[in-house]
């Protein structure tokens, strides 16, 4: 299906009605609505205002839209801030305090706006909480966007140290945990523990991953009791909340989708794909500049899916340029089509364009939407008129979900180590970690990504780019696995305190693969040593661990100094290196064949996924292809010849 | 004329008289004093010093020279500082004090500075407005360099309150005109309005823009007030002020330039090259190192005549390396000579050299002077001795104005609109103003600057590299003008407070051509596309925008797409991208031919220009040249063979 | 001999006595304990616990090892912080707070805190004085350590006003010392005087030069007190403290290790690699990137033997991969084994290694030890057992120092001059000082650093690199010197004040050779101008001198413009530019060739150096070479061929 974001009160009432039917004959479904409105809802504190809501949800009903409201509480209004200035949060980084004037500038431990955000989430949910025309309810906005998880507000310090009372029970426990005598660090009372900012120089690794725990909690705390408050009001009605990228977020992505019915995800392909390949050389990044790298947003829409409950959303798709990135390219001619296909390909129920029409006025003024602001359609428009018909072609979308034979494993806590501890300044585990997805997906390979907790029974190969901190039920769990198992480099390094592994990395993966890490070392990205695998030579750079040999290990690669690179105890493997997208793609390559898990070659800006009965394949280069199909294929959409930016659905 | 900057207070009063005689013996009539010397004026409260500056002003003026007196108000001394702690400017991007021990450090929207500013002026006024020494008076110096426009004081939030309630009336006035409905940032009442700074994200561009706008203003208030006090103690002396480049001023350069007699400027090549050419290759940044871009200076100059009633100054010529950039090369021999000449090529009254004597002590004890501290000649001493020489030959400077046949139409806020809104990060508005600038002056074309209030009747082609905001009075100008009329991206594309033009881009010039801008797109700046504009390709990059086509529209270049870049109705055109210098070039050669302007080939470091009846060669390059004029050629200064560094004057 | 750094409160009891025996069979006989120990001697007010302490002494004592007790003043506990918050320091850049939870959170303008550090060094003396385990004391660790001598405190503010008065009496002579006029910066009492720090743009040299004097006293100040203090109670101990390199002090060095009975120096060539050529490209990087330069540690090693009495110590030496540069690579085996010899070659007495065994909780988790965390002996275990074995073939190190026939003449203040008047951004003192030292070394020359103060007769050759501000004294010792001075670009530009040399610089220099610089130019680093010497063509750039020329000047190199860029009189050079490495080497060479200095051809990555007797090389490289030394060589460490990273040592 199909919905847009709409937004009522940046319009005038008599357009509101045309818009509708403009939508409802352009065969979008959805309408969200209201997650920036509480200063239009409620104008002074108890002064509420819903005549014009009102009108605007029975308009779009009306037109046979189905809304979903938000919780307006991303944006709370400047008489709210005046009344309790401890509403704003402070950046950690300067301890200065962040302002009124733009968005999200709540923190989550002031609880005088716990109070009110749950207060206005009360009021909305008592009078629209099952209202007929609302199918469901989103929480909030992008919750974290623009790093607002971490405070270093007076009230968060009170509140960490709550915290650290009620995980450690007494001091001595917290001092000995983070090995506080290091430096002296000792505290003799949870009343004189300080937030891990601005010392005079770093902090003490344990106390920062506490505080990004305690700031996950916070985050969580706050949205689970505001989905408990629309459960009470709209137990009919399903609750969703719109991520941005995991990596953003700076909270446990599986534990905030708990609650709800199922994930949400704002798509944003190219000012993504700006940010994240910001230092790739010029021909790399030009021919995806306009189309997002082929594996960006399929690697968000597999992490959707992987903590959703139900098919996730798209919620905002990107219609075209938009304002916040360094730089915001035009997406190529049928992109937005594409990146919708895509979504559903990878096993999206819904996606919804951001926005209906570009506002004129404001922060997002050069934002497109898909009406420009003189109200003529804008280029995705007649995009979305093709996705409609060729939508119609199927009755539905398969039930089946997406099946996966190869997982990777994931977790915000893996990010948060390697943030903490950087060790080497080219280290980034989202890099690595999407390098590797990157190379699964080169070879046609569907991916899962799941957690630690995760039944492992599915798959055939499971891979964990970064998972410093094993718990002892998953590595039992992967010791009755049948799937054979990849670890990378720094896998098991670390006690859930961030504290070395006693019998030294990768800890206790050792009950798998007989390795010791007896060193590592980081260098710089561009000082590269030869790898050497099957014949062929390979880079190493940025992170090199130096491993002990053992009778029970396998040597599947070595250094040029001719030490172990990669070791294999069965079906159990471990690298200890990070290297090159080559080695990556030969790697996996040959563990698949090996495995039993089917590939597929297709032109290297080709991508092709299965759900259930359909395959889709999707093309982000610039220059056409011929699948070489079966003549039997049975087609729901193009042919045996794919064009640049196009879509071929067989079955 | 020439002139130089003089500090008495700097050095014995013994070396005074000498220092005089050398002045006049070396061709200076005029001298600037006083704008750093409140401390030797005033040493407390209401404590005054005035005998040591009468015996200053005598002993300049029994050389025979006359003095310019300024206003000392760029440094309040300390005592006034601990009096009124709330002179101290706060820095907006951190919130904090920008405190005393340099210079320029007081707020301008501080009242008790503005009393004091004005008090310390009035005594002057009184002591010094008609003395007979004294040809002029300078207000303050260098207003706003060290981005002291802007404060995040809370003096400059109260008065900003004040100046939203003087413009918008009442408060749903300023919510509707800035969209605060957005992100609910509607407020109540003027005093909840806050600076548009130290908020999560980025804040309103409305927001910004009005700050700027009242920051210009509180430049002006303070600068004009200024002037009014002078005016009444002396109505016989001109006034002026030391202008920065107009880019630095954060201020609009126009008003501030209005109640003047004439504008100066601070003329520094190689230091501004330095910076503004930072990013360039090494070999292009190389070849100007030690002469500063061939258009840079003259840029600075051709906007300060646009901007001052009578022919304008040069208060402080650079006369050997400085101290304040990155890198401050040695000026090659000859080029104080040939900025001097150019700068009265381009319209220039007088010439005052910075300074006198280099000084050994505090800040700028490596900035160079005329004469070495042990009161050597320094390399420019002979330079300007050749050049009072070369003077000597013309009567006088033409009184007949540089006339031009091409305007650039410039203004302030077209600056701010673009660092309000990068949308992409590689957008300079500057940079882009003098990539039409400097393409001109190659071919050899006189440019005039003007405002959008200028009467346009004079020209044969007038550009606006980037306007984004154009009044209807300027478009309907334009529209009964006979000139050719070409419009860079983005003109015409905001209102007034910085939203969407309603019809979309270029807005109000659709009365002009009619080409809608359908979208934009900016791209990073090594990722280039092509550019097909008579039968040659050339570059596209950074920003680009979809054009509309029209049946009254012929398309002038286009992309590789084929869609189209540069659109032409009539004599008028609409340029929707940035591109490449050699684009610039042939395109405004191509239109020169078409409109019958003149243009001159010449080597390429070869620049001419024309004021009166006299002809200016400049040579910017190692290498010299000939110039091929005929033999009947009445040269006043050089020949038909053109030296490195060497200036060329015939009629 | 040999030691270790060893922290027995991070470690069970249990492990102690263990620990002693391995240590002493390793070959250790030096251990160092407590520096950051404080919380556990003193965990409140008053409250102590030394029995623990006790014990500890006691087991290494049992085994034969002698302690080195230190002051645990850099790591002040939280009760402490607590009972006086005006303990921690303010970031100058900010004027943040600098918090407590890392190391050295303290000002040392505290008065509180000096007290209190100096009841704990006297509450540790009276119990440990002469204890007779303990055969020294460490003051304090790593004074100046992340950037803590400067603080923009209140109470810095306040010292320094004090500071002031006491150096310049009244504040007459501080505003005439330092040209208070020049922006009307002048004081009328000392009260007034500010921190030279966030201003609106920079402040005064003459300021930054007095407030970076006033912060060396400050620190010495405190160090010189704990040192009083342990004199008292521990007459018959040596007392030597741990350097960080001599750039990153901020102290005046040599101060600081005058009341010292030797210099220590902690030795980490991979981390100082890694900042130190940060900018150097890909292969010129690599190839020292797990050795360190090949002169890196050894300017170390030249520079602590220049300011101690006695033979200097390594306190720290790295022993693997560290955890706090950009990048931490693993030394090539065979490193900590050169290192250490390279050590004791240059002159020191023992070499102790940091730390025992791999901490698994804090900071450092990932900085390596002898040991692993899993008690396993790491890498760097075996080479020191090699060392030991060595180490055993001589009956002791010779008691003849290092011997030179070269100096180079270095002091703080040169490196605070240029850091406080960049000039330039890419003149860079300590890489200007490294470069001359470097071309020495891979002449083999042997190169001793001293202070203006030195005896400079044993010198065939003395070099000062970068010396503003000189004094009568030294420039008539160098004028009854036979030894060739060589005298770097800026040298005796400055007075003591940092205002410039009245007769222009080289000032006082004058008096040995009659040059003035008549101007100084800085350049972009990429844009090199040619320097032509004895027939070759080398680079100049970054700094460039104007130079007089003279009748008793001989002219040495010219730039292209032919003008003088190097000068001679006499035995005395003045070089006006900064170069390229080969020009160096190239000057060096025909230098000691003139000057019969002794100079060695070996291959790039070979150093040579001798100690009495013996004669040590260190191959830096990854390919073997052949010494070629006669066969009647008497080899005390290896042979005629030196295998990579491998050391020979010959009488
Ligand atoms: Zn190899
Ligand atoms: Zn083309
Ligand atoms: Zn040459």
């Amino acid at each position: 299906m199909l919905g847009v974001c709409y937004y009522p009160e940046h319009w005038p009432e008599s357009m509101w009605a045309q818009d509708a039917q403009e939508m409802a004959a352009l065969g979008l479904k959805y309408v969200r609505i209201g997650e920036f409105a509480w200063s239009r809802i409620e104008s002074a504190p108890g002064v509420f205002h819903f005549e014009w809501l009102d009108r605007a949800i029975a308009t779009l009903a009306d037109a046979g839209l189905s809304v979903i409201m938000c919780t307006p509480t991303a944006t709370p209004p400047k008489w709210l801030i005046d009344l309790y200035p401890d509403i704003l949060p402070v950046d950690v980084k300067t301890g200065t305090t962040r302002g009124f004037g733009s968005r999200r500038h709540y923190d989550f431990s002031s609880e005088n706006f716990f109070r009110e955000a749950m207060r206005i989430t009360e009021v909305l949910g008592q009078r629209y909480g099952e209202h007929p025309a609302i199918c469901g309810w989103q929480t909030d906005n992008e919750l974290a966007c623009h790093d607002t998880t971490h405070s270093y507000s007076a009230n968060a310090k009170a509140a960490f140290q709550q915290w650290c009372q009620q995980h450690y029970g007494n001091i001595d426990n917290l001092n000995q945990a983070w090995g506080n005598v290091f430096w002296s660090m000792e505290y003799q009372n949870f009343q004189q523990i300080e937030l891990p900012y601005l010392a005079v120089t770093e902090t003490n690794p344990s106390h920062n991953l506490a505080y990004r725990r305690f700031s996950s909690d916070q985050v969580i705390r706050f949205h689970d009791e505001m989905i408990a408050i629309l459960r009470r009001y709209a137990p009919n009605r399903f609750i969703t909340h719109n991520f941005i990228p995991m990596s953003d977020t700076q909270t446990d992505n599986a534990a905030l989708a708990k609650q709800l019915d199922f994930v949400s995800y704002d798509n944003y392909p190219l000012g993504r794909t700006d940010l994240f390949f910001a230092n790739a050389a010029t021909p790399n990044f030009k021919r995806y500049m306009r189309t997002g790298h082929p594996d960006y947003a399929s690697y968000a829409f597999d992490q959707s899916r992987g903590i959703s409950h139900g098919p996730f959303w798209i919620m905002e798709q990107q219609p075209g340029p938009v304002n916040w990135a360094r730089h915001n390219p035009r997406p190529e001619p049928g992109m937005v089509r594409l990146w919708s296909w895509q979504a559903f390909a990878h096993g999206a129920a819904t996606v919804c364009f951001f926005r209906w029409r570009q506002v004129p006025f404001a922060q997002e003024q050069m934002h497109a939407g898909l009406k420009r602001t003189d109200n003529s359609p804008a280029t995705a428009y007649a995009e979305i008129q093709q996705l409609k018909q060729e939508l119609a072609k199927l009755p539905a979308l398969p039930e089946t979900p997406v099946v996966a034979e190869v997982a990777i494993v994931t977790e915000t806590v893996a990010q948060w180590v390697t943030e903490i501890e950087r060790q080497g300044d080219s280290y980034n585990q989202q890099q690595v970690e999407f390098a590797y997805y990157s190379a699964l997906r080169k070879l046609g390979i569907t991916v899962d990504f799941i957690g630690q907790d995760a039944d492992l029974s599915a798959y055939k190969l499971i891979i964990a780019p970064c998972l410093p901190i094993v718990s002892k039920a998953f590595v039992d769990r992967c010791a009755r696995s049948n799937a054979a198992l990849v670890f990378g480099p720094r896998s098991g390094a670390k006690t859930p305190d961030l504290t070395l592994a006693p019998n030294l990395g990768p800890g206790l993966l050792q009950q798998l693969i007989p390795v010791k890490v007896l060193s590592v070392e980081t260098t710089r990205p561009d000082c590269h040593d030869a790898l050497h695998f099957a014949d062929k030579t390979y880079e190493s750079a940025r992170w090199r661990e130096e491993l002990s040999e053992h009778a029970d290990l396998m040597v599947v690669a070595r250094y040029h100094d001719n030490t172990p690179a990669i070791v294999q105890a069965q079906h159990n493997y471990y690298i200890g290196t990070l290297t090159c997208d080559t080695f990556l793609y030969d790697f996996f390559a040959a563990l698949a064949k090996q495995y039993g898990i089917t590939t597929v070659q297709l032109a290297e800006d080709l991508r092709l996924v299965r759900r259930g009965d359909l395959t889709f394949i999707f093309n982000y280069g610039a220059t056409a292809a011929t699948l070489n199909l079966p003549a039997t294929t049975q087609f729901v959409v193009g042919s045996n010849q794919i064009n640049p930016f196009d879509v071929v659905i067989y079955r």
